[in-house]
């Protein structure tokens, strides 16, 4: 079972055209901060969190109570100009799990509600009952391949291109999110997936946009400790010019 | 004439798993300071800077020389544990600038060149020839049409979709930049285009995503001042409810 | 029983003058971003950190065990230029646990001995044994006293040295610990104390320094409970005009 | 001619207690932050800005000019719960410098006037007529003699006791305002004075505190140049055991 939360700055739209337009660089600022704040806050537990919109946050949040959550909304409250409302799902699956967070928070009201302000919605998974799987994908020889050979523009529209390939056949195909983190890697929240699977989506993406990629696959009972696993799967396929290397226990402490 | 700058952190990706592969909300978190760092910087010398990669920044720069980007590059050398290497270009077009940026920081060594640290290469521009033109786009009601209706996950990927789209077009017909800046928007840096350009680019994109939007453009001699207009232009689009409002001057200071 | 920390960065001194001097401003930004993880981190788990020397931070850390403490020290590391080391110690009261904390600290090694990082020592108290006491001191009407009527360095000299002969009769006395938070505001960690101490060190102070000020005190399980109780006396002491209130139970939650 | 800026939090001892007080951690940690803003703004325009109480901020600001004083204030207004005042001066020496912007300040208002928001008030210097000195003072052998020998309370007490006898002495005597910037260091701004004064404020102070220190003194037109100037003074009097070393240039670029 996967928990996870939507994060969602209230009448965030509104607030940055008020009373003029705030200039573009503030704005970047205000909402990387946000999400380093609700990065820190949801790492510290043993979640991950996710950048997608900015003004929309997505976590995996298994074993982060209610409690705590309300704890980061209020401290946000105390240091920041916007406030942020708080969906909670518990599902199945990724998909299941966030597509439940989301309707907790729909059902709050809308994103632009003026009266809608520091909601917390939805319920939390027992910790025992979790299990995260992380996938860890990188491309081949990327700084090769891309960094060093095509201009900065070029290179992050071909990494663009083949995230989005691969982030919607995950998706539609097995109920998983995947987030562009930066470079050239990618972190998915999966259900349990056979190895097959992964091959599978390796050769479809790789033959969509010509991005050659592996996988290190981890699981735990927190993102975080699937996500280690899945990195030293990852350094392991490396190592070992493998594409798919699932991991099940991490083999070091993950501090 | 732009300028543009490539910011490139050096020898990143081996650090991240040197000696063991680092938590990635720490990675996150790392990420995003340098980023608001780089965007408070650059920002406050009137230019942009977008996140791209993370480890690669992009920064349209008219305006700031060259020992305004080697003072930046000091300053985070004295309280990151990372180095950044700095390509900077000029050119005709955005697209010809980052260009340009991209092979000076290449000519200086690899990304992941153990002894490339903190590298500045490339020549700035006289203030005086400089103009920038934004246009800065978002989508008509994304908070009724995505964010109070599908589950975040689902109206990021729309997002995503239609920004890639948008993106590849403004670059491969018109040599224009495009960026997400989160929520609904894409501030795209652009050549001088004929209105009827941007309404080609609208009818395309949303043809191809059926995302309905609009686009407000702003020229200046900064990418502040050009993109403060654009603003003041998207807004006049909503009130007026038209697709493209091409805005000449800032109508207030940009503070 | 209460449990300190010292946090100390690893051989800092000679850091900030290699290869050359480093910009202050530069120096002053990496200590306050330092300082607010600390107190981030520390104060998510109900303790509470302060500044004093910026590369020695102390904190008050009932409650959080020597696995928080290491996890703190690999996150900075992978955020932060420099390294962290920690001493921990509990004793029957502040002064003691802190003192018992810079022991482990020193028995490590000098605060600029090149070998000495990361180091994490001394023995962490049993959650159930702790009480911690809080003070929380300010003065009488400081804006129309001080801020309002002297100059800005005049006022803050004022406020110094209040707070110098405050801490030192608290420290000497009573083996407290008493930190200036800013504004006009005096957080002092103490044994329990009769109320006729309070009144007694308050005559004395003022007597010293011509400074009027009061005092709400609380007491909890942690430092947090503790001062938001402490920061309700205070309140309710400025309402009724009482200089000392001392709350057993803080009225509201504290988030 | 120094130029000197107070930068004064609008009506923020109320906002800290309303609707109830609020968390101490958020507060230090929003104040360190609001701090490392202007510091770092101040700082990349060559002046200086101390901490001093958090809610006010004390900068020495020789060479920026009023509009870069309100693009500040507008950018925290942008990303800060809190808005932010500002009074400027100048004067022949730091002390009246400091006490014309407390004076503009002051004339718009109280600290806790709910009305005065984002204030500017004050002329700035013509940049060609500045001039600032900087005094930066240490501790012979702080680390031997306090941090590793004292624990961490006593050490800092020590040192503040330390420094509240120096800051008194030169601004009682020489009109020069002393800051404690952490470690065992302080930051002096002073007017031009004989190298015999430094050696008596050092004799002075050593006799009542029992601190031996030593001192770089530098020139320059603006705080960072003098600033550099006398750290490298410090540098040089710890090679050559001298306790004053004045500095006319800075032997290095400043970067």
């Amino acid at each position: 079972m996967i928990q996870a939360t939507v994060f969602q700055a209230d009448d965030y739209g509104p607030w940055t055209v008020t009373p003029a337009p705030r200039p573009e660089m503030d704005l970047q600022i205000l909402q990387s901060r946000l999400y380093a704040e609700i990065a820190g806050f949801v790492g510290d537990r043993e979640g991950y969190a996710f950048y997608t919109r900015g003004d929309n946050v997505v976590g995996i949040t298994n074993g982060i109570d209610r409690d705590a959550h309300e704890r980061l909304q209020a401290s946000l409250g105390n240091r920041y100009p916007v406030t942020v409302s708080v969906g909670i799902g518990a599902g199945e699956t990724p998909a299941t799990a966030l597509s439940e967070a989301s309707s907790q928070l729909r059902a709050a009201g809308s994103a632009q509600d003026e009266t809608r302000t520091t909601i917390c919605r939805g319920e939390t998974l027992e910790t025992e009952t979790g299990e995260v799987t992380v996938g860890h994908f990188d491309i081949e020889n990327a700084t090769g391949r891309l960094t060093d050979r095509l201009d900065a523009f070029e290179a992050y529209t071909t990494i663009q291109q083949w995230y989005g390939t691969l982030a919607r056949r995950l998706y539609s195909d097995h109920d998983a999110l995947a987030f562009f983190v930066g470079g050239d890697n990618v972190v998915a929240v999966c259900p349990t997936l056979d190895r097959a699977i992964y091959h599978d989506v390796i050769e479809y993406v790789t033959d969509q946009t010509d991005v050659p990629f592996r996988v290190g696959v981890g699981t735990g009972t927190t993102a975080r400790e699937a996500g280690m696993a899945a990195k030293h799967g990852l350094e392991r396929g490396r190592e070992r010019d493998r594409d798919v290397v699932l991991v099940d226990q991490p083999p070091t402490p993950s501090v």
